[in-house]
């Protein structure tokens, strides 16, 4: 859809790759090995979908040096495939890029500064002292609020909301109903009723990071939200006040991290897992989907929770003996004392 | 509120429901069997209601024939009083049907296609090259991005946001929040950090299917994200990339879907279920609440996973005691081995 | 950051705190007991921080009377230091407060309502018949549906969507990206697909709702949707149709209320908890974080489930296990038969 037409020549100069085949033979596309159509390339980043490569129609393929013998069409040589196909993608990506100025419908204040080069989207509302820097994209109907700054190159879809004194690093993507540096869930509890927490904290995220839709970044309450370079959070997920991510950290949809955690750098967080709060998790862990942590994690490595899945039928005699499990390990222990008398 | 009048006869006809009763008796609004008022028409369709009928001041009941004798008041007979309910739901519903038309302050685009009967509202954007079909609504501060389509009959709420090339059929009801078309998380790992993958598929929605508030469904990485006809999807759900939902499944709340997984035809998925990515769900599947699902799912029939719930102090026992299957499971074996010997 | 200043006699006035120490003394703000700098104001809510009292630079310390001799600095006495700061929080709130009026590009229904100390922010639209009341405040981007209702001095942020028929009390605060009164999930099944219900009831919120980011609160299918005074609701929360929520209760990020569940008062709900659709849940239950709630709870008390996470290897023992349990139970009885023979 993009309409762009490189060669396999200029391909493989751009991901510094070795070609096997025809030099000049032109692509337009992506695509996955068993769909790819004539004029697009494909990879092949794991073995197991090897068995699909006899049939594949692609123009060439993204291929680990050692299997090029097995690749019956056109070969780009690369180490890491899949990463060469990463960098590829954007070459052929139909998202359109707005041309930099401030569409007529969107509003401004006065005290606000928007580069020159950035684009501000259609109703659009950039407040007070808010910055918008060289390159930034505000898609349309998002919400800037007041002392909030939007780094270089950052790209907001159409419906974000940042609140007052959040700080967006450089090139984050920010995706559409996310929302940044709402009030933190912080009441005290006064006899018979909550009182409120004014929420003075802000939010600072570095540069490289990415938000899902409809993803939910809490101010802090006194310090701020802290997001590290290169975090990457999918959509749905919920990041409480005074949350701290560590570097190059992700997270899948629907993740809910409660207040004060702090999350180590390189951590991978499966779909739907719950992080309780004021807890401390090391580098390098790695959450499977749905996981419940109630307890500091101190060394790398992977945690999991729940029971997966079984029919209804097995799960509710599961569930019922799960109920028994005291009482089952008191008399497995008489037997065992009754046995060794 | 709708302000409708109707007679027994009249919404006998509609229903092809036999009346038993005044055919001239006017109604004007539903209600439940035990909160109906005079002029309103409530239905029994769960047998454990039936000891409400007595009292009911329902003007008229929708029941099935052999619980007629049961109804002290005019009863419409219907083999499936609720789905009659359903049907009649509709002629007393108070929500707003704003007149076709562009509203001043909407942005649309010169190449953009806006049908004369469609409706669209303040603040809205239609992108370049965006097709809204006739009798289709746009509410308020929507977003329709570039290529996009809008069925026929098709209604988005307010403060909706389509990305680029997201096709929605007919007859469509998108609640507010919800973000279709947005970036599938996908990302290549490079050493030290995550390299973003364009996600260059798109989404393609079928006929009469309705997505909930702040709902995410992304778009594909290269082939499309794909929901089938008649799909219900409820609030706060994810789904994920080159997701394929089959026909008329159904899922509630903050369920979450990751990337690549296929869903069968009239699939039902209770609450806060998630499924991981890459897997395949046959039809008819039934998932009760909150079951994690991380295997295919070939056959038919009610899943089920989790523990249910439990006073704490119980739980806490149980819950130690499940970190000591294995140690039990052995010893219970060695206990096994010593009594046969 | 909001530049005001205030003695510390001041502030010992708006508390009814006891000031040992020097009433001239300036704040500018506040902090944690171990950043706080000088000018700002900390708190001793919890003993396990008492640690840090010897090296705060805090100006003052709210502090409870009994630990006053162990505080280094300026003391202000309160038996409930947590609530003291919680109210001393709002002077310092850098949270910009706008001027009332109605901006340019927002649309406002002639037939609407809107109170002359009231704000409207920029892009906002005010369906027909709609009503905000004195010292309301509406953010930028959002819309307010036909015949609902803002209550005195209630703050929605900016790209908050309000339905048609849905009244919010006073003095509610409302996050950016919540949706209230999106259309129920309520479909009747006809023989090979679903049919819509319409939801014709509304939502009514009582005084002093707190509804966070991104959460979903579906109308009525029949009767309304209830949130009582006083409740707090975080973010990506669902509550479905003709939920019930009694005063006082909270419920953290990524709860999900299913359809027609009565909720208690003053209950407090762990993160990612999830609650079946037609329950009823007692005054005063607290349920931990990813509780799964599938029955009523008739006792007020601490309620759980799940399993705890694990090592991915331990806890692929333990799953393992879990489905073998009803075997080992059966097992279990077997020995203890034979060894009673």
């Amino acid at each position: 859809m993009s309409g762009l037409r490189k060669t396999l020549a200029e391909v493989a100069q751009l991901l510094g790759a070795e070609l096997r085949g025809e030099e000049s033979a032109e692509v337009t596309g992506l695509g996955t090995v068993h769909n790819a159509r004539p004029g697009q390339v494909t990879f092949l980043a794991n073995e197991k979908y090897t068995r699909h490569l006899p049939e594949t129609k692609a123009t060439a393929v993204l291929i680990r040096p050692e299997l090029a013998d097995q690749c019956p069409v056109n070969a780009l040589l690369l180490d890491d495939p899949y990463l060469g196909f990463a960098r590829l993608s954007h070459l052929f990506d139909p998202q359109p890029s707005p041309e930099a100025g401030i569409h007529p419908s969107a509003s401004v204040s006065p005290s606000a500064h928007v580069a020159s080069t950035a684009f501000i989207g259609a109703g659009v509302v950039v407040e007070s002292e808010a910055r918008i820097e060289d390159g930034a994209r505000i898609g349309p109907g998002s919400v800037i609020g007041v002392r909030s700054h939007v780094g270089e190159g950052t790209v907001l879809a159409a419906n974000v909301t940042l609140y007052h004194d959040v700080v967006l690093g450089q090139r984050c993507r920010i995706s559409s109903g996310a929302v940044i540096g709402s009030d933190g869930f912080g009441y005290a509890h006064a006899s018979d009723h909550w009182e409120r927490i004014a929420q003075i904290g802000g939010v600072r995220i570095g540069n490289d990071v990415d938000v899902g839709a409809n993803t939910s970044i809490d101010r802090g309450a006194l310090d701020d939200t802290v997001i590290g370079d290169g975090v990457k959070i999918d959509n749905n997920v919920q990041i409480g006040h005074n949350v701290e991510i560590g570097e190059h950290s992700a997270m899948a949809a629907l993740v809910g991290i409660a207040g004060s955690t702090h999350i180590g750098r390189h951590c991978i967080f499966g779909g739907a897992s719950a992080i309780a709060g004021h807890l401390k998790i090391a580098d390098h862990v790695h959450l499977t989907g749905m996981t419940m942590v109630t307890k500091n994690l101190n060394e790398p490595g992977v945690y999991s929770s729940g029971t997966g899945v079984e029919s209804n039928r097995d799960w509710r005699r599961s569930v019922a003996r799960f109920r028994q499990l005291d009482d089952m390990a008191r008399r497995l222990r008489q037997l065992e004392k009754k046995l060794n008398d």
